[in-house]
């Protein structure tokens, strides 16, 4: 018969076997995301335990192998490469500092991942990931639609789950979403909001207004400060980043087309070109397909403009 | 209409907010092992953080909640309990010593737990996990059947893993097991190991014998040292563990009565007692419902025996 | 040990083993929707068959059992109760003879039922389903939350099946609902109605609008005779209210709080009492905690009352 | 930005909308096994339901479409095609003659669905499966790991149901397999049979033997007759078949190489060849990879040569 191989039948690449990147992996694995999972990273060594860590994990999950290491040649033929490869930042070293960190790492990195995998769809989720994907995607010279960020899937879903505990209701019956930058500047868009088909202020428990503009301001600080908040007691997040992660994988891997807020290259929508910033996107199998515009009030389209502003001035001081 | 509340179905309680009791939460939530999940540690801070990390993710898995803390009433009425909870090994301090420290939690750590959980079921995680499933039995004064530790089942999956990756199949077409100690002296049952139907020394490819004695020999030694080169490349293992745990509860909060290699205390299986050392047993709604007695070649009975005695040996000089 | 039992953990009774009790179960079994389901049919032997079908697949489900008779006591404990038994249309016989002989069968059901699983939550899926759920209420003394009908929650999933096709997304990225009557009065709030985030009139392909006021009217058309296509093509319609239905059940096991478009007997919504017409509505462990009002325009909020009054028309030509 | 595409990651042609074929889709579309499912039948109007139906739950289900129609176009580039497309037994014909019906069929059949899925992996499941798909093979000019039927991985589910419920064990742990030809000469391999580790006439409840002869030889007269039972009851079988016939089609679309009892043409296993008889084989990629040859004892070795003799009569009789 014929001789035994195993062919994969779809492959996904992580660079950076960090927290965030076998976070993703172990998520990948468990749902079964993609058959076929490498994880890349320059410390071989940390690559090929947690590589082998979630391999003696898979009896328990479906048919997917996993593999980490210190080759870049394993990523060959990915149909979708998150990356999650970050310099660590330096005592006394600004944000800025290590966003040039970052783009200098993609400088090496991306002719090095577009020779292994020319026709994969990216995904950025190192930090500031706005700004270095479109650094990327300049650097690899690819559409905006196969280099984007993971965006503000993670916050929106932050967001979704003060709603979804304050109203008593299932998460995904919560439909109200952040965009703008993935960042300080970014925003829920409450003017478009609901709980199930209900206006979100109009949500009301025994008769009383649940979701004031006090509780509105609340929920807002509390999405954007989550991260600062996590990583002060725990050093980073991962956990939640690791499925947002999967979650846009898989739009891509299944050719969902789902509406995701991740951040590609914006060329008008809103007047705005040039930089990322999340909107509510289609995603499928080459990527983002469109950027929604929604209905904004003017407060919302001023913030969504102040977020443009301060990428645009990232990238302009980063040299991009 | 009637109040609104969110009543848990099944509640799984975590101690240990540490890299194993995450990753089982993680992968917990992922697979909708539970409706509630609760870790506890003493480091309140990490436990929050972690929590809240966890929680980021539930947008996109079932209809999960998890929460972290540092207050042991939040494990109240849960079914299961899953103990991961352990010093850490000081300089200078040896194994046995790390054990000692261990069972010193264990003695504030069970009355509290069985005052907040009296009819879960509790598995040991925490090494030395078989030596502590006895202590933590004595101390709480529980069953044999409602207090066992996570046993070989991790173990066993590495060595499906090794095989599979040879064979070429399905790791679930593999029929091979790890029993004894959790440590060093554990060992596979080759003379009842299958690859599909076919005994596993009959495994050909291409005429070729494909599991040599050799090949054997190094895969038990690969196994047995698997969890050295992890925590070698990475510091810790805890992504297969958190699966291998999963599996476990699933079987408890399901009432699988699922066979998989976990460890009670022995009553006369195999004519050994008062020492917990894997067996493939029966395990459902409360725990650990039989030990089975497969057949073993006179090696392997040999192997068995030694492994009871170092648990023993562990055991009295603990003075348990 | 203990002696081995299995404990169900969560129980689902069907009652109906015609073509949509069975393709519930199957889709329940395969969702582990439930650890047991028992599936009641006065015709005992088809019952049986049928639970035996259904229980030679679970091989390759989770830990599921099923079972199918003739005997009542089978539901005994269960947690939800679906109700699909229904008389099969005689010839000659008016929809509204057809509806009278099902209340007499739920005359005879009822108590019967009651007995078995005093406390269940009841889901009506027999047609007419919001007339039935009404009748059944009363005939049981059960209060609104826990007796009422699968409503449009297959009618929507039908418009937005057809709104996902037009629009190239995600069918979970539509946001869209049918309320009122399940049966001819019903109609979608396409005030209401976004994909993703964006209003559908909105919606644009290549600058052109989409969803012109002709196609919703096509599509509203679409949905209302969906069911008269299939049963014309194929003599009933089963699949996709098995889903359905086991999406409902899945929300009260889970203790979810999903926003789900079932029907419970209004008791003041939108001026409305008396009559159970689908809303939006929280589904959890206690049934319908809440029906929801959204903003409906007033064309709307006139084919609502047209929905009431035909319900309450065909109500009061019952007697009931 | 690219146009809105949606491209198949994976396609599973289903050929026939009857009850298994339908039983199936619906199992597919639950299972995500496929992205997408078309499903083809020379009843063009019933296959249209069928899909409209199946297609309007998926609302509740991964990212699949399904279709149904009269066009074997639809099947084209899939990637597994499943044959579920069969004759009624007419009034006084024979088994046999019902079995030329259904050659005369694959006649015209298979020669187009070569054209439109030259590379798919073909799956018979009308029976006689094991000889139709030695009869299709030839048809089409398949190599003989392209063509198989389900063989009796439905039948040993059936015994596992049995032994499990026995022992009081998940199905999973039980370890047993029929094997031979897909239909009355068919029979177990108990010297090979285990419940989790143990063989299983060693079986203890209590100290009291479970699984006696007398046991087994009626349970395995059980599973050669479920079928007729569940036939005299409701008409057909086609839960199980659906949800057996998925596995066997996972294990091709994930690449999985399960072991998995189908029935390919044998070359020389156990001396046999010409007929496709079940036998424990490597499922993968390609179809079937290998049969395997698992220690027999002399019973069981007669047994498998009067299976072969039995469809060697028939395929003769065919004039295959
Ligand atoms: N976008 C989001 O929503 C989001 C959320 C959380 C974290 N993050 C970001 O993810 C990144 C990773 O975080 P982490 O916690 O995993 O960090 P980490 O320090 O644990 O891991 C980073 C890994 O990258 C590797 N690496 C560095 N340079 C590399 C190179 N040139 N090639 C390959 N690998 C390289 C390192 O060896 C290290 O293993 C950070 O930038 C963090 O800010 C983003
Ligand atoms: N059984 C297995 O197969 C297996 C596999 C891997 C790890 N382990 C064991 O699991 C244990 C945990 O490993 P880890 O990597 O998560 O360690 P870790 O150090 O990351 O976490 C341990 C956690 O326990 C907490 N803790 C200590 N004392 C406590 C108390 N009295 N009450 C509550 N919490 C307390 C600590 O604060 C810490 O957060 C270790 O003993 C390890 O050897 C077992
Ligand atoms: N609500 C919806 O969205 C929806 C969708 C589809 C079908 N339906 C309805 O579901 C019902 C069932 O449809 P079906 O196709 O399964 O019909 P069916 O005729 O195949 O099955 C009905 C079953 O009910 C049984 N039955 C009759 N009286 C009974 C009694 N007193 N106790 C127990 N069982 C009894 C019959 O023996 C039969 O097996 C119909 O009323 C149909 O209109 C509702
Ligand atoms: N292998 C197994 O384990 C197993 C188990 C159950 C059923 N079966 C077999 O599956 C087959 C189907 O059973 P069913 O209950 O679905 O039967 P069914 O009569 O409900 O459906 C058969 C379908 O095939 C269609 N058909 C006939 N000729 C066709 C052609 N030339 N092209 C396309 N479609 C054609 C018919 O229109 C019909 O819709 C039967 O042969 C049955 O014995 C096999």
């Amino acid at each position: 018969m014929a001789n035994i191989t195993t062919r994969p039948v779809t492959k996904l690449g992580i660079v950076g076997a960090g927290s965030v990147g076998t976070s993703m992996a172990y998520a990948a694995i468990i749902r079964d995301t993609a058959r076929q999972i490498a994880i890349y990273d320059i410390d071989a060594v940390r690559a090929e335990a947690e590589g082998l860590d979630l391999a003696h994990g898979t009896q328990f999950t479906g048919a997917n192998t996993v593999t980490g290491g210190g080759n870049i040649e394993d990523l060959a033929g990915a149909d979708v490469i998150a990356i999650t490869a970050g310099a660590r930042q330096q005592p006394g070293q600004s944000r800025l500092d290590l966003a040039g960190a970052n783009v200098r790492i993609l400088e090496k990195l991306m002719p090095q991942l577009m020779e292994q995998a020319p026709d994969a769809v990216y995904i950025m989720v190192t930090n500031p990931a706005d700004v270095l994907a479109v650094a990327a995607q300049k650097i690899a010279g690819l559409p905006r639609n196969r280099m984007f960020s993971s965006g503000t899937v993670l916050d929106t879903s932050r967001l979704r789950l003060l709603l979804a505990r304050e109203a008593h209701v299932l998460m995904t019956s919560v439909h109200a979403t952040i965009i703008g930058e993935h960042g300080d500047s970014e925003f829920p868009v409450w003017s478009n909001a609901t709980i199930g088909p209900v206006p979100i202020r109009e949500w009301e428990i025994s008769g009383r207004q649940v979701f004031t503009d006090e509780f509105l301001a609340a929920a807002t600080d509390d999405v954007v400060n989550a991260a600062y908040k996590v990583i002060e007691g725990k050093g980073a997040t991962n956990y939640a980043i690791g499925l947002a992660g999967v979650r846009i994988i898989e739009a891509v891997l299944n050719a969902e087309n789902a509406v995701l807020p991740v951040a590609a290259t914006l060329n008008g929508e809103y007047g705005i070109s040039g930089v990322a910033l999340s909107l509510p996107s289609i995603v499928g199998h080459n990527g983002v397909y469109k950027m929604l515009e929604m209905p904004l009030d003017e407060a919302e389209t001023g913030k969504l403009m102040a977020s443009a502003e301060t990428l645009q001035g990232t990238l302009t001081s980063l040299g991009i």
